[in-house]
């Protein structure tokens, strides 16, 4: 934060918070370290997850001689522009439900118009504060609908195979915990209150909350400036299709641009990304100029389509596992970890030794 | 310049002319044009020579995804930090007049304290003034010897095979022309007058100026912004051996910060440019993670030096020739181009054509 406590002030502080920016500080630190640590011959590998991954593989494309490759855990770099369906984000979020019981992704398909019928009647809103448990009375259907909402698709992001205990406790694969919460509910319940209930446990898995407060929610992501990152040049277009479980919805650009200036006073650059690091024909462009880098995805994870699935060349892979979700091999490694996961973190092991022998090789040349 | 008339006024203004600004322009422009000529599957070849050239190098590193491939012409991407002996060019420079005459060089070398010692007699400057034939007397004899400088560095990068008559006229091989005239003269004549005389072919080759303005030269570098980018970040430590032909001459970081300082109120960042670009190990580096760059250079050239002289890869190719000066191949073509010129051209466009096939065979993957 280049300006402490004011950093997220105004644009001209906030115009700092750009991943170009970062990429640069990330490549001014590590020749830092090297000198100072007099370990200027040292191979440096860049690490990480979703945003994060991104950064690391942009940082390798662009900064080649400060690391020497990079593993890119979950990072959706092709969920820009056109390339990758807009749709694609919350059809995997719905497939990873309608895996895990039909019924379950019929129910939540179902508790829209059910959720909007029942706010609609005379003392609605009321209603769906008893039954959504709400501390305070809300003052609008969406801040449910977002509640639920949330508590779906982040379930589906985190859909790991051990319990989680980071920000928020969790067990393992919750999704199917939550989907056996909404099939074990008694005939004749209604859509919302099944979808009350699953969501209930993604926050309140602990059993301690009372009451839910579904308008204060703070948002992470807001208070640490991805906001700003999106309204500037993160700018993902996600849309909902017909066939997945949330009510459809387009990208409306101009709405969004709109919020943009009314809430930084600037305006989004959405082809920015693609300009600046590539995505459209990657395979063709990356064979040819980059090396050294592993696209990790578990197909659990929805921003999965976005990212890098196939192998490019002998040096650019992609590690896929069926049942991960997002960037499940940068948790701490647990003993209840299943043979895939370990496997998968072998193989990431395997390669970047290979990279540092290929190092070792070039430096003795 | 994106202020007008205003650009170079302030450090604010000044702070958008740097290289990666000019890349991502580049990025941006070329994305444009292909948008407004329906050309989007068109491949783009980027093109450049001296600060050109390294700018289109480190295109094709950076921005892999919009142009297939850039033939850099002298670009000196290795005159950074400690990568190439900072005497180099300068011993380039001397080079270029002892292989035209090992009396003409040594003529240059001793005028320097030659024409200290004129200087500092009495009335030493008019007679420096009268020998210089300058339009006024001057007022310190360092206007003479820079004078005398520029002429040597400039004729060294611009001896070329073919007269020239851009910006000024000079002959074919004007170096081994200025040594002729050095050469020539009777018996007994001082140093500082053959030089002088030497410089004056660079000058006054069309034999058109009755004096010459020592004093009040402009310098095309400085009103192009260029002075700005060596005291930000191309900054190019350059120092005089005493094998060269110019006065022995350090680099002082210290005064060149300083003068920065006075003259735009800001500080260079000397590492700046191998930190985003690299250059240390640029073999091991680029073979692994790039392709596609012609690297073209003369040896006449004193920045060729601080160049890629050696192939990097298949795709990353070094094309030097022994008698070629500052991007010579980026010259029209003319009817008295030596064999070795049109060969290396030859070679250029075949390398240029692979890269289109390459391109065309992926597209129709």
């Amino acid at each position: 934060m280049p300006f402490g406590k004011e950093s997220y002030k105004s644009p001209e502080t906030l115009g700092f918070l750009n991943s170009q920016q970062a990429l640069a500080d990330f490549a001014v630190l590590i020749r830092s370290l090297k000198q100072n640590l007099s370990s200027e011959g040292s191979p440096v590998v860049v690490f990480g997850g979703s945003y994060g991954g991104m950064l690391a593989a942009w940082f390798r494309l662009k900064y080649p001689h400060v690391a020497i490759g990079a593993l890119a855990s979950s990072a959706p770099i092709l969920q820009f522009d056109d390339i990758t369906p807009w749709s694609s984000f919350y059809d995997a979020v719905s497939q990873d439900f309608k895996d895990a019981s039909l019924n379950c992704y019929e129910v939540i398909k179902g508790s829209w118009a059910e959720l909007e019928a029942m706010s609609a009647k005379e003392g609605g809103l009321a209603e769906v504060s008893r039954t959504f448990r709400t501390c305070k009375d809300i003052k609008s259907v969406y801040s449910a609908q977002d509640w639920l909402w949330s508590a779906f698709v982040y379930t589906a992001m985190v859909n790991y195979p051990t319990k989680a205990n980071f920000m928020m406790p969790l067990p393992a694969y919750p999704v199917e915990e939550m989907c056996k919460i909404i099939d074990r509910f008694p005939h004749g319940a209604t859509n919302v209150s099944r979808a009350f209930a699953a969501a209930s446990l993604y926050y309140n898995y602990s059993g301690t909350e009372k009451c839910f407060d579904l308008e204060n929610a703070t948002d992470a992501h807001g208070l640490h400036g991805w906001d700003w990152q999106a309204c500037t040049e993160m700018v993902m277009p996600l849309t909902c299709s017909n066939e997945s479980m949330f009510p459809p919805s387009p990208f409306e650009y101009k709405e969004f641009s709109d919020q943009c200036m009314r809430k930084y006073g600037v305006m989004p650059r959405p082809h920015w990304i693609t300009t600046e690091f590539g995505g459209s024909r990657i395979e063709q462009v990356l064979k040819r100029s980059a090396s050294n880098i592993i696209f990790s995805n578990g197909m659990q994870d929805p921003w999965s389509r976005g990212s890098v699935l196939k192998n490019i060349s002998a040096s650019i892979v992609a590690l896929v596992t069926k049942k991960g979700a997002h960037h499940v091999d940068f948790r701490f490694a647990t003993k209840e970890d299943p043979d895939w996961l370990i496997e998968q973190r072998r193989q990431e092991v395997e390669i970047i030794q290979k990279w540092i022998q290929d190092y070792n090789a070039d430096l003795k040349q």
